[in-house]
């Protein structure tokens, strides 16, 4: 493309990566922490090593077992120490190997209907890899796949494995600054950024990409039309609350055809079926494919079916609990607020809000936990439907504590807050409170409004802060530390080893400046595209559910946006691991998440409208009803409309994948044919072969010429069929001369009509 | 199968087909009603034909470009006159030629991706077909299909053959007595009887059939409950409403399920693809498909979508007429059954009801005009998305006319009546009625009931006559005239032609029966399937709306369905034209009406439980929304839920087909490997050939090493990798020995961890 020619050159020797594929990250600071282990020792060569203890020799015996089972899959291993007492493991696989694993893969991939075009080949084929994220793909299941299947089955973090910190492959610098060094001077990103993306991280997190991207696009209609809003309609108009749903349901609808797109361009489509089965997976029973005889586990769907509807019970628990506790801490605030005249207010104030934030880590990991266990029994074949089904777990409680305290405000607050402050009156029974209650309340209908405007400008910065500056300020800080300890450790107690060992523990100088950096990246968090692709989802929902108490929301969340798509590149090349190329044809559960905050936005679109634009005065429960019920219909009749056209334009680009696998195969038809002698059948003659039962082997019973079309009767027909063409049509020339005679009858003779004519 | 065998032997002579494959009768009846034609004459042989006048020779000029037409396409004719001034051409397809083209047609499957397993074979390949059916397909193609696409481009009452009034298959006599016979035994039909009618009529009709014996089927559970609920909840009872409705929802996605199913049993799955454009389809641009270079003709997708939309006035417009229609019949009946007390009363009860029927199918037919130019006008590229679409707004009149009248008493006129019924006063200002409206009027909440009972039971029974019975006794008394009608016109004027007219003019001894089969079944009328699906569509909708105000409801339907599936076949099989063996792979557009039907059903229901339960006692306007609001909610929870459960058990069907196709993709490669040389890429080496973009094709700018992962760096990665494998493990060991050391630091020395354990 030579996209990045033309720029100045880049430091080769800072930015290498000495040819590593993967590094493991091996840790054995946990193992002292465990007790003592029974494990007997595997290799004997080691039986010295018993001097160091149990502890040592289990690290040892694991770290060779790595090293064994590194070797057995075919993989060049090269070790260097980590930070601290951990190992780094160095994997290379030889290009001829890779390119193989590059063909199989893509012929596994023909197999199951991913890619159309048969990958021509033998076991031994050698093809280059499209991109590099393919590549890495094959590095990472030979690394990961169990050895039945051809890989070092090496799983960090389970079973065997658990002391494996990490295994990743490296950040590639150099591209990554290039990309990140154009979007800062560019406003758009184009169709081949997000190829780059993908042929960098793969296509999991290209579709998170493409995402924000078509989200943001998107909401530049909403911001100009809010500006718009904003100085001739105001809030809460009618106007703009209708512009806004129909721009809602026609963007999740849209985003539907440009997942079908991207799945296309990027061959992905339903890539979900040849994922392998996770290590913990446990099957109830084997099917055998009837035509290769290969056997599949499967697991029954009936029961993960019914082990899925503890979804119920545990949606509606954790909508109790963080509902309760919301509902306690805006009590609270309200109390101290609205109610509580004593002293240290200013203070007060403030103390429901931290507690509240204070709490709410341990909540949502308790209930995170806990779905994680829900999540492991539904026992689910591959990690992506794992990572699917905790993902729409994690999303239900960030949608309660993303929406809840907005909608207690909009639909109970405001609204009934006249009527349900004095029962708050309670605490004075307990003398926590000395204030009368029964002055008059004044429940300000703009704190809506207010909200609105915290959410959608302070809270996304502070959000930005929080996930991306915070990180590297800590990353940057704990670098600075360790190398003061290190140097301190260093200092205070001289290594005693064997020279050799000693030289070991010293970086070469041409390869001090990589392994710093491979130090840092495996002990970088790792990236969590889920949690991004709901960071966005949330804000969809903001917009859709409250974006018409204060038109200039989007506008906000357009400037966040911009900022947001290249923090989170930063945040992913500079800050965390890089992450698996893994692929995906979709972003997964959150489309689900947007079609209900779609949903949802309607409804509490038309009643905050309802409600506010007039500031509560003539509202009447009936005719609020009225409003929802009319609004849900609306929008089932909006999306139905929406849906059929967004279809017509997928189905073009359906239409056009089919195109060119209709071209593929017509290729492949001409090529055969000619050559190919027809096998399988003999030639046989039409006749007394039909039958009228499709599954039926016998075919004699219909010998009889009782159930054919057409041919039964050629017996009979000998003489029907007789005439000779020419004959027939003479004969039905005949025909139409006679049968036109009796027709017209004796009345009009034949004459006549040739007169009238 | 051996089905069928065992039973007495019919008689074959009178069943027997002579061979024939397709009749197509051409009439010229309708020649002489359109004023003289100016056509020139096309054969010179014919010249003498002026004679008879201009009609005769556009007759004869029609008859032998007809006759020339098929023999160009290889097709063998035989002519017999018909009934009245029409002829009946034979036509029959030598058996080589139809197996070579029932091959090309799974060639031509196997292009556009219907069916997966190659068809081995070259231009001459002979197939047998697999059922009657796809013989008969074939056929149809070779007389309908347009030149250009290899058929004689015979298309019945379109354009230069708008005299031929039927182009149809002939009936298998046999094979369809014995279905009839098979099935008047026995309560419930199989998935092989389904074949058979499959192999018979082919996929679209079959999918009729499986349709209504699924939702026979089906019904046993709401007769069984219902009858339940009769004995121990009454009507209206809440319990039964959830159940219903419960039923209605797993029903509709249950029979999607199924739909998969069957679609991939009969290997139609996406069919609708490879469909032939209709003659009368306008295409605005050509595409040429990149790979093959073939161009396909195309119609803009939005221009079609934005012509759909003229839907929306089209049935605002049909729901007002027959709406207001509606209305004033049902105002009218109320008149004068609740408040006219003049003479007649008795008689003129009836007057409305009569009035109203009399006027619908004017009314239905000018609707139906103007929705056949809409469909027209929308441009649709084949024969299915036409009908599809014409039946969509056919459907939308049937629902208004089934469920309006009911609808109206359960929801307006029981529950307002008293309100509403005085405004009819305004017929004594004109004088029509001497009644005083101000007395007090007795609206009966039993009424609705009563409708429903009459639904149920009175009204399947009528229209099962109407539709079955009364056709069969029009077309037994027509033949009979006609049969009276010839013998008169021969007795009157004796027939003056040659003796060897004569002779064509009289039917051969051997020939007589199965012509005069043959001149019945092409006067028949044609099977419109889309028909039979409409009326089980509008008995699901009157069960989803209505039965739960008399919970028998399903057992009459259950009934009533037995005798009406027979029927239908009944029909089918005696009393219409064989339709063409048309594939399709689903019920069409009658599953969005089930859907439909399944949302305004549960609001139907949920409504008149809450209005009905008390007799309309305590009804507040409020609750009322509000319980129409909580059902729509309860509809969308339940649907989804029912939608997953029902995707897994249709994921089952899929993922057997997708082995499937794995295990052909298997033996292919099987096949191919190891005779295959590599072809078309070389086999290169991995290095220096990543690239970042997919899309590029100039790979030099990243040949610096910037992008690709891993191996970029081989030339520093020289001394890093130079250890031997053993080499590196040994390392490993001694830094996990020296690391730990220094982990542990001064304090705990390695002997004493060592004693500890």
């Amino acid at each position: 493309m030579g996209l990045f020619a033309g720029h100045e050159p880049v430091d080769h020797a800072e930015l290498d990566n000495f040819g590593v594929d993967w590094v493991i990250h091996y840790s054995f600071e946990d193992l002292g922490k465990e007790g003592t282990s029974t494990k007997p020792m595997i290799d004997n060569t080691l039986a010295h090593s018993h001097l160091l203890g149990a502890e040592i020799s289990q690290a040892i015996s694991e770290f060779v077992t790595l090293i064994h089972d590194l070797e057995e899959a075919h993989l060049q291993v090269q070790v260097r120490h980590g930070y601290g007492p951990s190992l780094l493991v160095f994997i290379r696989i030889p290009p001829d190997l890779l390119g193989n694993m590059v063909y199989k893969s893509r012929v596994k991939d023909w197999l199951h209907g991913i890619i159309h075009e048969f990958p021509a080949g033998d076991d031994h084929t050698v093809v280059e890899s499209e991109t590099a994220a393919e590549a890495l793909r094959s590095v990472y299941h030979a690394v990961t796949w169990q050895k039945h299947l051809g890989g070092a089955g090496i799983t960090p973090k389970i079973g065997q494995w658990k002391n494996i910190q990490a295994a990743i492959p490296l950040q590639d610098r150099a591209a990554n600054a290039e990309l990140l060094r154009k979007w800062s001077k560019t406003v758009n990103i184009t169709a081949e950024d997000l190829d780059a993306i993908r042929a960098l991280f793969g296509e999991k997190v290209a579709f998170y990409f493409a995402f924000i991207h078509c989200y943001s696009t998107f909401l530049v209609f909403p911001a100009v039309w809010g500006v718009f809003c904003w100085f001739y309609l105001g809030p809460y108009s009618i106007t703009c609350a209708l512009v806004n749903c129909l721009w809602c349901i026609i963007f999740v609808e849209y985003w539907k055809t440009r997942e079908i797109d991207l799945s296309l361009r990027w061959n992905v489509r339903d890539v979900g079926i040849l994922k392998v089965n996770r290590p913990e997976w446990v099957w109830d029973k084997e099917v055998q494919n009837p035509v290769t005889g290969e056997t599949t586990k499967v697991f029954s769907t009936q029961k993960q079916f019914l082990r899925q509807l503890l979804l119920i019970p545990f949606a509606t628990v954790a909508a109790l609990a963080l509902g309760s506790l919301i509902i306690l801490s805006f009590a609270s605030e309200v109390l101290v607020s609205e109610i509580y005249t004593g002293p240290f207010k200013g203070y007060l104030e403030f103390l429901p809000t931290i507690l509240f934030s204070l709490s709410l880590p341990w909540i949502t990991n308790t209930l995170t936990e806990f779905a994680k266990q829900l999540t492991d029994y539904e026992n689910y074949r591959t990690q992506d439907q794992y990572d699917v089904a905790q993902t729409s777990k994690t999303f239900v409680m960030h949608f309660i504590t993303a929406f809840l305290p907005t909608l207690l405000t909009a639909f109970v607050y405001v609204p009934f807050g006249t009527k349900l402050v004095p029962y708050l009156d309670v605490f004075r029974t307990y003398g926590l409170m000395s204030a009368n209650l029964a002055k008059e309340i004044h429940i300000d209908p703009a704190r809506l409004q207010q909200e609105v405007i915290y959410l959608s400008a302070t809270a996304q910065l502070l959000n930005f802060g929080e996930e991306i500056v915070l990180p590297y300020v800590k990353q940057t800080l704990m670098h600075k530390w360790r190398t003061y300890r290190d140097g301190r450790d260093a200092a205070r107690m001289p290594r005693r080893h064997s020279q050799r060992t000693d030289l070991l523990l010293v970086d070469a100088p041409e390869e001090a400046a990589f392994l710093a950096r491979v130090r840092d990246e495996v002990e970088a968090d790792e990236y969590n595209v889920h949690d991004d692709t709901l960071e966005m989802c949330v804000q969809f929902g903001y917009l859709a559910l409250f974006g018409v108490a204060w038109p200039l929301v989007p506008l906000g969340f357009l400037a966040n946006n911009w900022l947001e798509l290249r923090g989170d590149f930063f945040k992913l090349s500079l800050e965390c691991q890089r992450p698996p190329p893994i692929r995906a044809d979709s972003i997964g559960p959150s489309l689900q998440g947007l079609e209900v905050l779609a949903w949802l936005g309607t409804l509490s679109t038309a009643a905050v409208v309802y409600l506010y634009r007039n500031s509560m005065e003539g509202v009447q429960f009936s005719s609020f009803l009225l409003t929802l019920l009319l609004a849900e219909w609306a929008y089932l009749g909006v999306r139905f409309v929406v849906q059929t056209g967004m279809e017509r334009i997928s189905s073009v680009t359906l239409k056009r994948a089919e195109a060119k696998r209709y071209g593929m195969r017509k290729r492949y038809l001409e090529a055969t044919s000619g050559n190919v002698s027809p096998r399988g059948k003999p030639r046989v003659r039409f006749e007394d072969k039909v039958s009228v039962y499709t599954t039926g082997t016998d075919v004699s019973t219909s010998k009889e010429g009782l159930l054919q079309p057409g041919h039964d009767g050629l017996h009979h027909g000998r003489q029907f069929w007789s005439w000779a063409p020419q004959e027939a049509a003479d004969a039905g020339v005949r025909m139409i001369k006679a049968l036109n005679t009796t027709m017209d009858g004796s009345r009009t003779g034949p004459t006549k009509v040739a007169k009238g004519a």
